[in-house]
């Protein structure tokens, strides 16, 4: 088998904190020598990495859930790669991995922290995104945290995103109406193409009105991944025991001071409840939204996009466009070829 | 017996809606002929009337959970009062009722909307607040939307309240740590009478740091009665995992166009839960709470204070002071005597 291996390794580090929106500036690649796995470990050369709005959390020092980034750490980010290297009996060279190994083109790291990418995973980028993080982030976000039950009316913001995507298409194997919230005409026709019942423009219909034919018998379930004047929006159109699931708010994640968006008292009126999640949370049932998700994969219940840049030395202007909502899907930025003959 | 009927009704109608707070001018007093019971009927004279926050609401327009007052109707108010005629055979003459009266002399009402006092309440005003509205709306926010475990610390605003005299102690029945935020020494000082382990004042203490002094392990509950700046400081508090209870807004209620004061995003961080509720949609379940409510003020666990301004004509002054933040306890107007001779 012939596993490529340079000598050096490119890294893409936070060249700096942004200030409200980010630029490339904040960002700098610099190289160093690739590493060497010590025991339990292994050397894993990485073929696609994931963008992704959690991401510009890290960049930022308030407080979160997870520790942030320092000027000059590596960014954060799920990848997809092929082991070196390995010094743990559970992998060998050339076996696909997915984990947390940022955005650079190799990384040292302990076997148990990367999981391994089943072979009938077609492509193998689906395990960072429909049968990866995103797909048990739509999964356990609806599922457990939103409660559908058939019938109910479920809205989802951010709808023709990563996450947005398939928790679409959740929503119709769980017996539910689906209405994406997407900005531009097409975004809504990929959210249609990706079985939502609706799709509104918040960028071209007024909301408010869209929100309400779209929603004849109101909402019951909000999946909100933007936040601001959006959820606002669809928060006037909620169903007595209506369930809010915050599972991001990007619509905020640029701003200096985020103004408050939300009268807790609205929770009253309607008896409802507003959760937010993380899907790190629901690590021990990783499994079990695997398998299902893979299921649904390869019946054609669940689709996906993918937004593929190419070049670790682009992912700053993927990660810029992700923020801005160039992407329909999955944003991912592909660094490398699989090794040939493997 | 010697049930005395006047023929006049004295009844406390809407004059105007209130903008902003409420003022004595927003309230008129008419009378009327005393109505007479139909089949299936009784006729009530009311003796003790209620209080309460929910009724600004009442005398708003803004879309609620319950339809609004009209200009000339009798305000909305729970009541205890006295059975005058019955054509129903589940009640007699002089029998002790609790039920939706309003702030009136008399009432005519189906008999099936009014529950019965038991006997053994004393004083019957129990049947208005800790063994009432007021108590279950603490017994199922608390055990039921705030779910607490024994060992949580529960922060309550609005502590020397109605609600909040009776959530810190069930908190305490259910082996929590028990903090109240109140406004003044003499309201912390009835916390802390009331079984509250720590009492913050919001007034007179820098409430952030007061905050963290009382609640070491940070806020797994929080049951929130009074909205805007106190519970933004209490966001700032939060355990992972943390309920948040939307009981009230009462800073809110009075304000020509509330600001907006959270931000949903801060439920990520927590991964926690903020949950509106009514009292009304446990109604099925009021006697379990009713039984043991009962029991745990028989064994003097739940203690109470009663907030009583006399006269009928002086219920809009006992509103407007309730909204001030005025009473300590439950706000109650007496209007009558019980008849002699029962």
């Amino acid at each position: 088998m012939a596993v490529q291996v340079d000598t050096r390794n490119r890294r893409v580090t936070m060249a700096s904190r942004p200030n409200g929106f980010p630029t490339e500036a904040d960002f700098a690649i610099d190289e160093s020598e690739v590493g060497e796995p010590g025991a339990g470990e292994v050397l894993v050369r990485n073929l696609w990495v994931s963008v992704d709005p959690y991401q510009r959390g890290r960049m930022s020092t308030q407080r979160s859930y997870a520790k942030g980034l320092e000027v000059g750490d590596v960014m954060t980010a799920q990848a997809v790669g092929e082991v070196v290297e390995s010094n743990d009996p559970r992998y060998s060279r050339a076996d696909l991995v997915v984990g947390q190994l940022g955005w650079q083109d190799y990384t040292v790291t302990r076997a148990g922290s990367v999981r391994r990418v089943p072979d009938f995973l077609d492509p193998p980028t689906l395990a960072l995104h429909a049968v990866g993080a995103t797909g048990f982030t739509a999964y356990f976000g609806l599922l457990d945290v939103g409660q559908p039950k058939p019938g109910d009316t479920v809205v989802v913001s951010g709808a023709a995103g990563a996450v947005g995507q398939i928790v679409g298409q959740i929503a119709k194997i769980a017996g539910c109406r689906a209405v994406g919230i997407a900005g531009g005409p097409e975004k809504c026709e990929e959210c249609r193409l990706h079985g939502y019942d609706a799709a509104i423009d918040y960028k071209g219909d007024d909301l408010r009105s869209a929100l309400k034919d779209a929603c004849p018998d109101g909402v019951d379930v909000y999946f909100d991944n933007v936040g601001g004047a959006i959820s606002a929006a669809v928060h006037s159109r909620l169903n007595i025991g209506a369930r809010i699931v915050i599972c991001g708010q990007i619509s905020q994640y640029n701003l200096d001071r985020p103004e408050p968006s939300f009268h807790p008292g609205a929770l009253i009126v309607y008896r409802a409840r507003m959760e937010g999640f993380l899907v790190t949370d629901y690590v021990n049932r990783y499994e079990e939204a695997a398998v299902r998700l893979a299921k649904w994969v390869a019946e054609g219940k669940i689709r996906w996009t993918e937004h593929v840049t190419d070049g670790l030395e682009n992912a700053p202007k993927a990660f810029i466009g992700m923020l801005n909502g160039e992407n329909r899907g999955k944003a991912l930025v592909k660094i490398a070829d699989r090794s040939e003959g493997r």
